[in-house]
């Protein structure tokens, strides 16, 4: 990586520890140049704009969900395995953003009624990331351990509810049951979805597959506004 | 009412829609004043301070809020019925402010790390609504139509979830299919706790009670912060 690149990597790091605490509007250039020791026009020099440096924030906490989440994940067994493996995770995150601040969520309300690309970047991330969680529940559908009928956008919309529970009661109201909580809230979700006999076993049509799925490495696929 | 608590409730509703846009955190004396077409000091004159007047607009909300939402519900007989009609019109109302921007949602983003009077006004009226939530699921569960068993605050847990998923589908995502997925989502939940046969009617167990339950007209119970 060129001094410039790592320069500019270490200015979005730091522009993502103020906006987890302060909110992606509460970010300003000048108390990130004051948090990296640099003069304003330092940081400009490596984006156009605030909005620039937003958008910039936004793609890197979605480089480091998708690492976190996301990667691991798709280690598992294709089917509910992996799906499992993927919400497991998803939900340890949030739990620790209840702590830290999430600018996905607080994001959410402070973006959604103000038109703009970081709006854009904002909406075409939450999309990708819930196409992802579709391909995961459609093919545990296809494994034969989810109900063949099941209306994955709806499982999606129940699934995100939870994850939204579980950051609004960890972080306004200091919730200790919110993780645990939000853990059997998952898997009865996921229970109610099942087919076949219930049990620790996967669904009776289950094709044991461990293929290799998607490729790990790349962001969410985007479909824009 | 006389002229000084009218032209208060005035400025408190003029603020409730200002907030309601730019959060609780975006209202200023100033922009008040100037939507009121009155000084700044006349605006003072009413609060002590911008945080006497958040707290206030805090609680205009929750007013408005109990009379749309649980005095209507209240009406329906003890359990099941009046279960789902207060979640009916809470979804209802929620789906209206994806719209217009609710300041209880934002707010729960706005506040979750800033501590203060505003922030224990607004969890102690979250901890109130869930009070609310949780007597009438546990009055179904005495008139026989939810199970026993069931975890009380983990439901309430659960139908939260939906409501924020709801707003943030509506809101951010503007997705047509927020309200119908959440009204399934919701009556899925329920009936996952529903004691008895599957069906129409009310559980074995159901004593059809009108029995009157709480006050209608007063303000959530606070516990407290």
């Amino acid at each position: 990586m060129r001094k410039g690149e790592q320069t500019r990597a270490s200015i979005v790091a730091a522009a993502l520890e103020l906006a987890a605490r302060d909110g992606l509007e509460g970010l300003t250039i000048g108390a990130l140049a004051e948090r990296m020791q640099m003069s304003k026009s330092g940081v400009f020099a490596h984006f156009g704009s605030r909005e620039d440096l937003q958008i910039a924030v936004l793609k890197e906490y979605e480089r480091r969900f998708v690492q976190e989440v996301l990667v691991p994940g798709l280690k598992a067994p294709r089917g509910l395995p992996r799906l499992r493996a993927i919400l497991a995770r998803w939900l340890d995150r949030t739990a620790i953003e209840a702590a830290s601040g999430c600018i996905w969520i607080s994001g959410a309300t402070e973006y959604d009624d103000r038109p703009g690309a970081v709006r854009e970047e904002l909406v075409g991330t939450v999309r990708g990331w819930q196409r992802e969680l579709s391909r995961a529940i459609r093919q545990a559908v296809e494994t034969g351990e989810l109900l063949p009928d099941l209306d994955v956008d709806e499982l999606v919309f129940q699934l995100y509810g939870v994850i939204l529970v579980l950051h609004h009661d960890g972080r306004l109201l200091n919730s200790p049951d919110a993780l645990p909580r939000a853990r059997r809230s998952v898997d009865r979700l996921i229970d109610s979805y099942r087919a076949g006999p219930a049990g620790d076993g996967p669904g009776q049509g289950a094709r044991a597959g461990a293929e290799s799925g998607s490729p790990p490495d790349r962001q969410l696929a985007r479909a824009g506004g």
